[in-house]
């Protein structure tokens, strides 16, 4: 049974290995894969978007936990959500929300006062003391049920919207990878609506004129748009860095619309 | 059987992804979790700090293997120290101590003229060499004698030690962690020993009044005191980096007292 | 059966943990292991060095995956490659090459109309949509015909070459590690070729005489000179970085020659 970790604890720390050293002394056979540990600290709707991008590529019936927990330790929920999908274990955040827009939810359980808890509890770390142990005797059991309490809602984030702007889509910068594309909230289906074959991108003062099939399209240096592996219309610089070049960060608008 | 790895080598050379595949050719079944690799180069509280805290969440029996070795090569002897709660592989330079304080020591072994070594041994890389294969025979056979000869002693180093002052106590700052969080070695047991339930917490100038129960406890920005995942007294700034705002580092002066 | 992963990835986002996915959802019981993400982005060379330096340590028969892609979803051909050593998949633009150089080439395979791929094949990732799948599948059946079309030929990249000079050798920094050590392209077997116990090593104004047993050798702060765990001459600096120290930079000369 395959669990996957997303947290903010980067990788520095032993946060991530105590986790995994608790999920083996409950369930030796768990199959631990790390989805990220590099969401900025605290960033929810970074955490939120690494896993709803990323949870299609495993099995169904894996559990993915989530330990981007600004409010450890306070009165908000631990969570389990199981789904037509598989299970999501994490704070009731909204970190947990946007990978479950497209799931049936089978049913969702309050951690809170589980038999399964690592005793003492701390008041920073639930991810070793509530959230590895719910997965791992989850992942020997694939009984959910006992693991809490049922309950009837959790939190949600939303995605930012697009909004229909002049002949096109306003959209906004949603997430920055490593190579400093700029992925945007516009996807695949809003650019095909444009009908157009060569649309105009626009990022502040950057005008990018038709659409890119790869990262080879241009000269180094030059803009690109493309839609990448997300299925989102990506802003890129060819063989750079087009955060370190444009100075954009999320939440950034662009515009995208017919010649 | 578990083995921990535990070095300074950061995450952009290949050389844990060597030390792994060292293992797994000896012993493909070797389940390997990674404690860190972010420790900062040569730093060996730093790894000994981050080993303390972490071998109580594997299964007894577990093999610890710790690769912050600035003597590399030279005549500091390569170690193997089996105790009540597991193995320990690693150089002897004090690394491996701090997470043996309440151990039972079994044996210690001088991995110096082990058979099991890979040839040629490199001036540079024992983790490759010396560890990784003690390692993973030991994870075989469960035989440590076997790894080479028995001695009578390792290197020690002492964790700092907490000194009465005033009312209270002074301390120091030993660990910061990815989000900035400051760890001192002031424990929870030197905390209830002053018998106030809103002891003040001091550090340069800052001044906190009394102990949060979570990172919630303030205002965003507001510096906070809590007792931490690791037992120990930490100041926080809530949604913030402790670090980064207060400037303070790893020796610097912390004191608490009643009120 | 082992399947490594290198990649210019590096661990912030959730990319290399999707290929995971995808490799469990086709071999769950496929054992990855990662030798490094942090190469720097589009660095094909430094990609290459790295998988050079490291296949030696896995078992005979393993898969080494590397994404190092500038040109994914351009005319450059997914290769994958079979040797008497292992297995070799990647782009066709060198960054396999440097680790071939002493194998027996068995079979060259182009996965472009593989039938093993994920569908719809993005633009912008390989590693998801060809490469996993591809190492995933050959490491069910074992069966590299299968994959693609067999071809003729592999692009290659060529490690710098040492010139001789005057009464020794020029050479260049390769790679720099995580400890600030400089890497030349001088091998041991060049040093030996000297017939001197003590040469001199010049990189810019650093003159150091003599080869150093171990980063001991010399006072903190001191440059020294020693054959490293890749069996290259390495400059490094007794307990510090030698490249923050020196602003060394990959493709600077050295010089070694007899006293």
């Amino acid at each position: 049974m395959i669990i996957t970790l997303t947290t903010d604890f980067g990788y520095k720390d032993p946060f991530v290995g105590i986790m995994k050293g608790v999920i083996a002394s409950i369930n030796p056979r768990a199959h631990v894969i790390d989805l990220s540990h590099g969401v900025a600290p605290q960033d929810i709707m970074g955490g939120a978007l690494v896993l709803r991008h990323a949870v299609s590529y495993f099995p169904q019936g894996s559990i993915h936990v989530v330990v981007v927990d600004p409010g450890v330790g306070s009165a908000r929920r631990p969570l389990l959500i199981e789904t037509s999908q598989g299970y999501f274990i994490g704070p009731d955040n909204g970190v947990l929300s946007l990978a479950l827009t497209d799931d049936r939810i089978m049913r969702i359980i309050d951690l809170s006062h589980g038999a399964f808890h690592r005793q003492p509890i701390s008041a920073t770390f639930h991810g070793r003391d509530m959230f590895a142990p719910a997965a791992a005797h989850l992942s020997l059991t694939g009984d959910a049920a006992q693991l809490g309490v049922t309950i009837g809602d959790f939190a949600r984030i939303t995605w930012p919207q697009v909004e229909p702007w002049s002949a096109g889509w306003q959209g906004q910068i949603v997430y920055i990878d490593n190579f400093g594309n700029l992925f945007t909230n516009v996807t695949q289906q809003h650019v095909a609506q444009l009908q157009d074959t060569r649309p105009t991108i626009a990022l502040g003062d950057i005008v990018i004129h038709g659409l890119a099939d790869n990262y080879t399209a241009g000269a180094p240096g030059d803009y690109i748009a493309l839609i990448n592996s997300w299925g989102l219309l990506e802003i890129a610089v060819c063989q750079e860095n087009a955060q370190r070049l444009s100075g954009a960060r999320i939440g950034d608008k662009i515009y995208i619309h017919a010649q």
